[in-house]
């Protein structure tokens, strides 16, 4: 923990991954207290910024994360955690939240669609 | 870009991801200018907060990261790029920065261990 750089708020990002897949689930943040819970409970427990308070994903829900393995980042500011997703990870009921896709190789298309294609994900 | 989110310091997180694999190569900034910079070229282009300035990746490497695809989060507030990356992402050297690594299946051991074992990541 005392390796760890939280920004001024206290807080570090947080890129959570599902670990069969790759693929990216989401982005948030952690205190020191939630770190400190999710590694002992095994389960994804975050700060909210806009409730200012601790968040056990799927507490309400039931869209649990269960942490297989947590990495960090080569200057201690990022965390990346492998979990086994119950449900989905996006409160929109989206299996993971970064939906609003740009693809590259159709620049010409309008700047964002949504789209739910799993092969781009 | 109207739509995304920019903190108090007019930066939003950026998840870099290798588009072949999966693998989560960092977690760095954007300005609204480095992002619109990396769209135009279709190179990877951050904001360096230690440097507090545009960052080209890999302009004095070589080691550029081409945009396959971007995605934007629920909230507008994270930004994930699917990239092809030239040579290493981190600036050890590594192919990606997140390098220690805790494996919640055998927590009796240290806290955290530098791995380089491809299959962990």
């Amino acid at each position: 923990m005392n390796q760890l750089s939280f920004n001024e708020q206290n807080l570090i990002p947080v890129i959570t991954q599902e670990a069969k897949t790759g693929q990216v689930l989401m982005m948030a943040w952690m205190s020191p207290e939630s770190l400190q819970i999710s590694l002992d409970s095994g389960l994804m427990t975050y700060w909210s910024r806009s409730r200012n308070t601790l968040w056990k994903k799927g507490e309400s829900s039931g869209h649990l994360q269960r942490i297989v393995a947590m990495q960090v980042d080569c200057d201690g500011d990022a965390l990346l955690f492998k979990v086994n997703q119950t449900g989905a990870a996006c409160h929109t009921g989206r299996k993971h939240c970064f939906y609003f896709s740009l693809d590259a190789s159709q620049p010409e298309k309008p700047a964002f669609v949504i789209t739910e294609n799993p092969s781009l994900f």
